[in-house]
């Protein structure tokens, strides 16, 4: 059928399950070609086709509340809720957001991009329901991975002891057992049904017991550590003993499985959890065949070789540069260790963990765990490298503080995807980090311009055995620069001068430095001479570079990539303050006190009037109102 | 025996048992009369003394690692470790911490106030330990209560998936169950070692079915939430799922039994989790009687009758205050519903939960979960008051963040313990909670003046409907002043001027407008006019007002009781850089970059200076600069 020719999901209960079949066919079809042009998660979408199709059967949203946690599977949803024609902008600026958002659809309840809430959210939706006196269903989608953050079992727990009314989907979609875990399932339904609970338990345990433990796959630690809790998943105990109904493990490729486990929950009082198996990429070889997570979020690729479109850069990506030269430092320093919370291949730790199978440690999506793990290593002498992207870092903000700082412990942060991350949106921007970190005693913060710089400050940050050091990278590539060979520490609050300039200074770091000195370039065309200083450490500050360039009077543009408000310009500010500066002749470039949407970096910025052109405009701006001032001084 | 003459724990081996059960009634003894002077956690240490004793005995401290979670059990540990000498001081200005610090004694290899951070910490030694080959015992020990917390669970199941040799001690103090539980040890512990693990089993689950749910008691809902998580606890299933070896439960008084239990314990290879019954409270009566948690903490007490001795303040606690009005308001708003994680009795939310109890969440200590599901029962439309104290707040930023302010969503956050509380010191100070909120796109942050404003605030609050609103409230009581009959709502981004002033304006709320106030009078005393103005909106502020100011050209002195870096005084910096006004006549007085220790509130205050002499001075010299700015010009 025209998928662009849905508006309601309400079809679906006058479909016979050869349409359904034929429906979930042509949704397959339709997301491997449009992702294939726009990129996004395809991966678990392909898995979860029947699973949505069903769930928008049985239920009636959006008085019925569907909660997609982490919310990149819910491209079938946006289809089944009118939105099939706005896919070729998916991801894009002004376009399809890749995550629910309630401003799109009354059907999007809930809005998530990071993992493990949904439960949180459905046991509040169903205490508000009961509280009105209402009665509809509430229904929370969460993967086997999301279920290891330590919120989503907190929620468990009390979900568990509330006995709220509410269908909590569990989408087992790891490959490495889901086929394995899948065989069973009708005969533990049958045994299920027949009150042979018991029974049906202790043979699934068996049953396991004999399946190896990776499937004779190399899966990641990740992975492994998800198995662990899994296996009391599967179990049911867990649950079970949580206060909740347990119904599966069922085939969510089945549309009758799946039909009849939902209503047999709908009649169900008292917290219920359907264990689903799926598999992620179904219907996609390339993206089926996948064992290590290549096909969980992807840029454009060809649809018949599955062969991804590569960009034309040949410098190193951000998060392998840092990566490699950690894996370097950690040939010669036995102490260095990693960690990371369920993203190796994100943050390109597949080269460590290989050669330090001993000295890597990937948690799990648990980041709280990740952070203060790192401390009690670095409180036994090791060097602890946690390699995790800025916007996770902000569920391990008390962690930082209470654990890290406050103990003034040895912890190496690699803060990566830090700035704008274009596609994911508001709510993977990293561009909080800044404002969160610096306010933390003990904290070192640094930002290098390219990626050579980049490596030594790797070096400058297992060096450093002072406290805690954070080095934030942006998502993507460098700039391609020749790289040193020898790695060299760069001394602790240090800037650089980039470029001499007596008319006005710009003081930036990291993805903004090329915006600065474009400004520069187009300042010069106008007489003007403009510094620009990479100021590489966010904290401490260079105070003696700071010192002079107020004692020069020269008007000072600060540029960042992150929230202005108690950010890097409020930190000059500051400076001036305490120092009984004026700051009339200070401008602050950086992002206003908004979310920032989904969409290209640069269209991004343009909005957020963060180009190069802005900064010419406020430096013009700044010497017009020196001249002004010196104006009215020689007139007083 | 002298106490006061231990220096290491080591004597502890050479003791008869009839030596240890001395020593436990002289530490008993010892602990009750100092904190009937002092003030402190008497409950939980008086639950711990045999199994701190028998921990020591067992383990060599300092290269074996004893974890002490949250950490307010952790006196008999520094009665033990050569510190019983300084417990006159305990909690006291420069005196001795409350919870372990590592500069005070070998021993506190952890430093805890947070709950649930030493299974990761312990993680995180164990797998340093590894690294560098070493071979000491790892020994977190934590309450059945901090186990709700979600990063305790993310770290047994990767302790478990990582099968790192650490032995658990499970610290379960809690009242309602414990003398029930305890009554089966023995049998327990015969049949367990005698290899029927699955019959102990069976039988414990068939005689805990039979104790009633909450032992005849009122318990709180936090302790039968906590319930049914210690169900699967008690089970032992959970622990042996996830990959641990489940000792217990064993009397935590008989020396005998621990002493086996460790000694077991020490001979297991992988994680042992070693379940532990305690009495809170053991050895004096008022405490052990205690069934809500009043001597879990508290101030002095007589030590005959076990009353408190009371502060001479009528003025109402904050807590209740707050609690009061939220209550008086739910009476005719039916939308009103509040969440507390684990703090109903020091949130003062007694008296709301008796009222509505289907309207009352207390969700145990899941700080992240319970602010999640404020958000989610905002979204459909109740008016949640999340009350939660400013330090604890730190756990749940991302879900302030990423679930409620990004999503604008109408949860009225009661941040109490806002500034300095004193006793509890580093952990707890809550000055962070201004500098981490400010940069959140969408919040409202208010701090009242004194009580009766407080209510108005409350009112406010409830009636706001345009996304996320945070009163802040101090520790403690109020200033006794007169409260309106009607509540009325203050206008968004108000401040109110308190005293008229042309020479200089202070800018300040909530806890130092008492200070503003004597420094505006001792100022007078030398002719000096001084406006104050309470700045109780600290986002947004009053945009107006601080144009006035500015243009005014009056020196401004910004104090806040709250980190300096990106806080208040800030915004105001980046305001008038904003709008082009000099700065050179701000001075900001707060809390420079640094932890602040325990201690008396108002001797600590002198330590940071912030003081009212501290701002007399500065007034004095932004006066001084202005003039001497003024003759410049006069004399250009």
């Amino acid at each position: 059928m025209d998928l662009t020719q849905i508006s309601s999901p309400s079809f679906l209960k006058e479909c016979t399950t050869k349409q359904l079949q034929d429906l979930s066919e042509d949704i397959r079809k339709f997301l491997i070609e449009k992702c294939a042009h726009t990129g996004g998660h395809i991966g678990p979408n392909l898995g979860v086709v029947e699973l949505t199709i069903a769930l928008h059967r049985a239920f009636n949203s959006p008085e019925d509340k569907l909660l997609f946690d982490v919310g990149h599977q819910a491209y079938v949803h946006k289809i089944l809720t009118g939105r099939a024609c706005e896919f070729d902008s998916l991801r894009q600026y002004k376009g399809l957001c890749g995550f629910p958002k309630r401003s799109e659809s009354e059907h999007d309840v809930w809005e998530t991009g990071h993992s493990s809430t949904s439960l949180s959210a459905a046991m509040g939706m169903a205490a508000a329901r009961d509280v009105k006196g209402e009665h509809n269903y509430i229904v929370p989608i969460i993967g086997d991975g999301a279920l290891t953050g330590g919120m989503a079992l907190e929620a468990l727990n009390h979900i568990g002891h509330e006995q709220k009314n509410m269908i909590v989907i569990l989408n087992d979609n790891e490959m490495s057992i889901a086929p394995n875990v899948g065989a069973l399932h009708n005969v533990l339904g049958r045994l299920r049904t027949a009150s042979q609970y018991n029974k049906a338990k202790d043979e699934l345990e068996g049953l396991l017991k004999k399946i190896p433990a990776v499937g004779g796959k190399l899966a990641s630690t990740a992975e492994r550590v998800k198995d662990s809790l899994k296996y009391l998943l599967v179990s049911g105990i867990f649950f079970e003993e949580l206060g909740f109904t347990y119904l599966g493990p069922i085939d969510g490729h089945s549309f009758e499985s799946l039909e009849d486990t939902l209503q047999n929950a709908k009649k169900t009082q008292g917290p219920v959890l359907i264990h689903v198996v799926t598999k992620k990429g179904k219907g996609y070889t390339p993206a089926e065949n996948d064992t290590v997570g290549t096909w969980h979020g992807t840029g454009p690729y060809k649809i018949e070789t599955g062969d991804f479109i590569k960009s034309s850069t040949t410098a190193p990506a951000w998060s392998k540069l840092v990566a490699d030269t950690v894996t370097r430092i950690a040939r010669k320093d036995p102490r260095v260790v990693t960690i990371t919370p369920a993203m190796p291949v994100g943050s390109k730790l597949e080269g460590f963990a290989k050669e330090f199978p001993n000295r890597f440690f990937d948690v799990g999506i648990a980041e709280q765990h990740a952070t203060t793990m790192a401390a009690g290593m670095a409180a036994e002498g090791t060097k602890p490298f946690l390699a995790i992207y800025s916007t996770f870092l902000q569920r391990a903000y008390d962690q930082v503080l209470h654990d890290i700082c406050r103990q003034k412990l040895n912890v190496f942060i690699g803060i990566d995807r830090a700035g704008l991350v274009g596609a994911d949106g508001e709510t993977h921007q990293g561009v909080f980090d800044i404002a969160f970190l610096r306010h933390m005693p003990n904290m070192v913060i640094m930002m290098p311009k390219d990626e050579n710089e980049g490596q030594h400050m790797v070096k400058t940050a297992l060096d450093y055995d002072a406290g805690p050091i954070a080095l934030r990278y942006p998502r993507g590539n460098g700039l391609g620069v020749p790289l040193d060979e020898e790695l060299q520490p760069i001394d602790i609050g240090t800037w650089e001068v980039l470029q001499n300039g007596a008319d006005a200074a710009i003081l930036t770091f990291g993805t903004t430095i090329p915006m600065a000195t474009a400004a520069a370039d187009l300042l010069a065309t106008k007489g003007i001479k403009t510094e620009i200083i990479n100021a590489r450490f966010i904290k401490p500050m260079d105070e003696d570079m700071l010192h002079r360039l107020f004692e020069s009077k020269k008007p000072i543009l600060t540029i960042e990539e992150a929230m202005l408000e108690g950010g890097f310009g409020s930190a000059v500010l500051e400076f001036a303050n305490e120092h009984g500066y004026d700051t009339d002749l200070v401008d602050r470039i950086g992002i206003p006190d908004v979310f920032v949407e989904h969409g290209n970096v640069d269209l991004l910025l343009r909005d957020l009037h963060m180009t190069e052109e802005d900064a010419v405009e406020s430096v013009l701006h700044l010497i017009n109102k020196k001249s002004k001032k010196q104006a009215g001084l020689e007139t007083q």
